[in-house]
């Protein structure tokens, strides 16, 4: 939680607006137990988030934000893995991931609600967390919601991955931005945590799918414009979004 | 047309089961005018798809199935950029491609129905054209409707990428195959054509969506074992396909 906190300190004093931090990065990932994940729990009153608006509310035009993961126990006894976003006052928003991975299953219960558009003065912020990023039609719904930048607060597991080829998560978030035209940022692990290796894939990638950042054992940062990501025309007579055919996609909800 | 023939002898002689052709292989794409490109169009029940089918009757199994665009005379009198798909008996299906891109839309009507799904000895083949690819929608579609590789006949124009990336179309089909684990082939074209440059993107993707092959100038070959792709577990605890949400992804369909 320290460590959370002088992370975004560091990060709004070389200039940050917006600062996203990994998936539960109050709680760690690699729990032993349920007992032990309800354990780190917290709820979305804790004190901590007083000290992240704090830190926040130095951003340079004031108003930024922080997106970041916790272990949430619900007012309804469940435990949750949650991001919260939190600005100058704040609290604004908390996220339940709707898709929980492997052994997430044996902790957590999945939220109820799509991931959320916050919409602030730089553009429109989608939030998600980990495993749902490679859920196309979530990063889809947050493209149709309107959001400019999808954050992803994650842990990804190292996995083998071909020599030369990125990790396979920001693949799917490099087709995620350019066929949605719209930018993501994802916020990684690094390091080993119970002998679980992480992929140390942040990365931060513009509108038409490219890669503008990304940092190994450190923050990667970038300046972006969310202007670019209102943009869906292709060319004169192509647009990532009215080129659709919804009346032709209902397998995606009705299988 | 007498190229495609030859080059469907060709790959059964190297031992294909499966042939993709580009799109529009018997009309070229950069078209002059509506006139032109009427000029090019033939129908399904033309003799070309006759000669395919006496090329791939003598593939190993004899079952063997090709796949390849053209431009096609409707009954109703409109041109469509359709795709073929043929066996030794003949046609089995034509796919009226149903995302037109830029300038298609000055000469072809898009197709109303959703890509195909093709039962073969082999496995449960999808078909899209090109710009299908880049919608998420349809290729989650197939997947949920049991496609185990789905072959895309593209013309891709060449775009800037960054150096050591690859083209954005490939990085988009290799998170369409890991995210639905199932295989995906592209047959792109290669050259130039009236000062369109085109991508030389042909690329045969296994079903965690790295690259088995890929060609410049000629074409890429790979044997797959299609019952990969029926196992969507990712982990004891987690599957691409029942660990959907659908009940959340209504935008999807209304946006």
């Amino acid at each position: 939680m320290a460590r959370s906190v002088s992370a975004i300190r560091d990060a709004v004093a070389r200039g940050a607006d917006l600062v996203v931090l990994p998936e539960l990065v109050t709680a760690g990932y690699v729990f032993a137990s349920v007992e032990e994940a309800r354990s780190t729990a917290i709820s979305a009153a804790d004190p901590l988030f007083n000290r992240w608006a704090a830190e926040i509310a130095q951003s340079p035009g004031g108003d930024g934000l922080v997106v970041g993961g916790f272990c949430e126990l619900g007012e309804d006894g469940h435990l949750y893995n949650s991001a919260a976003v939190v600005n100058r006052d704040g609290v604004l928003s908390v996220y339940r991931k709707t898709h929980l991975w492997d052994r997430e299953k044996l902790f957590f219960k999945p939220g109820s609600e799509s991931p959320p558009v916050i919409t602030t003065d730089a553009g429109r912020i989608g939030v998600v967390i980990c495993y749902d990023l490679e859920f196309p039609e979530i990063t889809r719904g947050l493209a149709l919601r309107g959001a400019e930048l999808v954050v992803c607060c994650t842990n990804w597991p190292l996995v083998p991955r071909p020599e030369g080829e990125h990790p396979p998560e920001v693949i799917i978030a490099m087709a995620a931005a350019r066929t949605n035209r719209m930018f993501i940022a994802c916020c990684d692990r690094s390091g080993l945590e119970r002998g679980q290796a992480w992929t140390e894939g942040t990365t931060i990638i513009d509108a038409s799918g490219w890669i503008l950042a990304t940092a190994e054992h450190a923050s990667a940062s970038a300046e972006v414009d969310l202007a670019q990501a209102r943009v869906k025309t292709l060319t004169p007579l192509a647009d990532a979004i009215t080129d659709r055919r919804p009346e032709l996609y209902g397998d995606v909800v009705s299988c």
